[in-house]
């Protein structure tokens, strides 16, 4: 039998994500995201879809390049206004019992000592339902608002998270031993304080003495997601992570990226099935072909080819307010260590983008491809994607929200159902379970886990 | 008619709270405090009552002053494990139409920037219930994990909380107009930028240049409450709080702090009943006076006073493992500006508490009174301790999860209704109009509204 393939549900604690402009389609409820049973809906869907989980993007910052304002963000509804995605979890992990939840966090969001305490706590409120996709952050109008003048470095700030996971391995994984918590009624012991263990951390960034505030839950580290494509990403995606996103416009771009998480992985000393690999897509199911071509030319109607290109400006530094719709993208200087724009040169070496292509093919479905057509033809391009780049599953976009997912669970995963591509059940257990078969916590080889221990008991 | 008087429910995220020991009790379910069904429940339960709120307090650190060690804390389950606070209240309000959220966050826990969002976030999901509880922590183990080699000191805490709330102010009253989100899918502007203001803010502490991320929420800042009773802790409260939580032994220490609040209130240019004022208490209520007596003295049996006096430890500073029970507890040397030892003096000047009284009685509810008997009983004690103190409501502690909080509920709520003192119904809209029959914002003459503005419009 071939390989499964795996959706995740791409979200934002917005009212618009990745198809700027489509908020204006009239059947678009994007705007309910303030609104709880906005998400419990949602999470009841995917669940039914027999989704991975719902992956909440994040940024603390706004999209200020284009034109050197946050005027057209602001306007086109850029990623802003945008919600805490972590108060999302609690709702829609209570809503469901198997559906996973990658939340995007930021090292340099928070220090480390409270943040292993927030992402503990939700690993025991969803029974062991949580990932976190560690991102380094990448606005400079983040780092402002912190009191720095701008983001650290590109690989500055990878040494950070370095220390950051070093801190928080050694909170989930070596404080507290699995029989610390005895609770025992009769002799009056909550926690034998033998079983506990300050860490003692002493770095660069962060000087942690103490003992993690919270018991274990299941997984202790949660499900370790991660999207860096970038030299230093990659190797620290090679070491880390469990999950990997990738995006990109065509197949060869995406083979590429597959290839150079594997190898990392294996560099690192694991094997290359440790991890599982996303690919970024935006999926236009119909009944039949027509309808979704219809329908894909009414999306392609609401395209908002200005924030489109605010996000493209956010994502790369460079501002696109200035250069003509025919440019090609190629022209246009990029900083150090950002690499969106060179994937649209790739994507189709014989033929180049201009940023009015680049601000079109953004604007309805982001940085991945679009698959359009009946539940069998959209089948044929997921199955041809998938085996074409050895990625494991889909991270699916949505233009209409909640709209595109259930057009999603209810014509094309029966179809890849019938085909024995994917699941019909969940794996019993953790999300770690789910993803791998076993678990709770991670392999007992994983970086988090040999990390030296820290001081002695707390008795 | 007399003052109506209100309920709060006292609460933390953590298997043991007020009551050190009463864990150990077989019919004690607050170790499911990891399971969100459990606070589903409470949830539903306290609604059922008519209470104001759940105030969840919380502590970003260990009780490690007891023996110079982790090790009693641990043992006793005194507030710790403990979990976050935060990711209780999205499950709460979901399963909630009227009950309040008061979380306690230490301006000493985050930055002003995401803790801004967090916050806008839950009152958004919650439809405007959410109240903030400002701490500007007490632990040294809190501060020791954050890099710092102690706590700061007691009134440069304040300092810092002063700007901490100018941020958040600016944030959340003072960058985006009530008619700046547009959402108009014809014209296709989601944000109006001329209406969003970046906030400017530089100061000692913190530089914040940018835009709130959030669109208002509906009370835009949550309902502000305090706790101190220092000087520096009272001009604060005064000049911010709009609810305030008081504890202590006896009727006389009630009054004088509920004096001094009101006359602090006074003196920031305020009217003294914009403050809403809680007393701790602990209510052990029985269908008759021999229920309710033969209750009190089981719940005593399960007192553990090591775990008390570990608690009373880290909440003065004060090393009580190498003082004898029969010590007088004035003869204990106490940092300044800590005040938990001057109340239980002050509680009956006739005699001395010895430090053994003082954990007997902080083993059994906390700091707060225990009210023990009958409905009819009950409900005179809390009329004396609310007519003689000038209180407006009590923060209920619990002894045993969730039974002391159904007891209130099924026996105490109805008789105090019976007698006029109690709401029958919730008025509608946010917290703040069901607290004060105003709002949703704060008071146009409230300090966070007469802040000087930012900088430009951000178009």
């Amino acid at each position: 039998m071939s390989q499964r393939i795996r959706f995740n549900a791409f979200q934002m604690n917005a009212g618009s994500h990745q198809s700027p402009g489509l908020w204006r389609h009239p059947r678009d409820r994007s705007h309910r995201y303030t609104d709880p049973a906005h998400w419990v809906e949602l999470a009841r869907l995917l669940e039914r879809g027999r989704f991975d989980g719902v992956f909440i993007a994040d940024v603390l910052g706004v999209y200020d390049v284009y034109g050197s304002s946050v005027a057209a963000a602001l306007r086109g509804g850029v990623q802003v206004p945008i919600n805490d995605p972590l108060a999302l979890v609690p709702l829609m992990a209570h809503a469901t019992e198997h559906l996973g939840f990658g939340v995007t966090c930021a090292v340099t969001g928070e220090h480390p000592y409270p943040f292993a305490r927030r992402l503990s706590t939700l690993d025991h409120l969803s029974g062991g339902r949580v990932g976190w996709n560690i991102v380094t952050g990448y606005l400079d109008s983040a780092a402002r608002n912190f009191g720095r003048t701008q983001q650290l470095g590109h690989d500055e700030r990878y040494d950070l998270a370095d220390e950051y996971l070093e801190v928080v391995y050694k909170l989930w994984e070596h404080s507290w031993q699995d029989d610390a918590v005895r609770r025992d009624r009769e002799a009056g012991v909550y926690v034998d304080p033998d079983r506990v263990r300050p860490i003692a951390h002493r770095g660069c960034h962060y000087d942690v003495p103490g003992i993690h505030l919270c018991e274990p839950s299941s997984q202790r580290t949660p499900v370790l997601y991660q999207a860096g494509t970038s030299p230093r990403g990659l190797r620290f995606a090679g070491q880390h992570a469990e999950c990997v996103f990738v995006s990109g416009p065509a197949i060869a771009v995406i083979r590429r990226y597959v290839d150079e998480v594997r190898s990392a992985v294996v560099a690192a000393g694991r094997a290359a099935e440790d991890v599982l690999i996303y690919a970024q897509a935006l999926v236009i199911v119909g009944e039949t072909e027509a309808e979704a071509r219809a329908l894909h030319q009414e999306l392609l109607d609401h395209i908002d080819p200005q924030a489109a290109l605010a996000l493209l400006s956010g994502w790369t530094g460079v501002d696109f307010s200035r250069t003509p719709a025919d440019a090609p993208i190629e022209y246009v200087d990029t900083p150090a260590g950002r690499t969106a724009l060179g994937s649209f040169s790739a994507a189709d070496p014989s033929r180049r983008w201009t940023v009015g292509e680049a601000a079109r093919f953004i604007g309805l479905g982001g940085r991945g491809p679009v698959l359009v057509g009946s539940p069998q033809q959209v089948a044929d391009q997921i199955e041809e994607w998938a085996d074409a780049t050895g990625i494991d599953g889909f991270n699916l976009t949505y233009a209409l929200s909640h709209e595109t997912m259930e057009r999603v669970v209810e014509l094309l995963v029966p179809e890849l159902q019938r085909r024995g591509r994917y699941a019909t059940d969940y794996t019993p257990g953790t999300l770690r379970h789910k993803l791998f078969r076993r678990g709770p916590r991670l392999p007992a080889s994983h970086t988090a886990r040999t990390l030296a221990p820290g001081g002695p008991a707390a008795a």
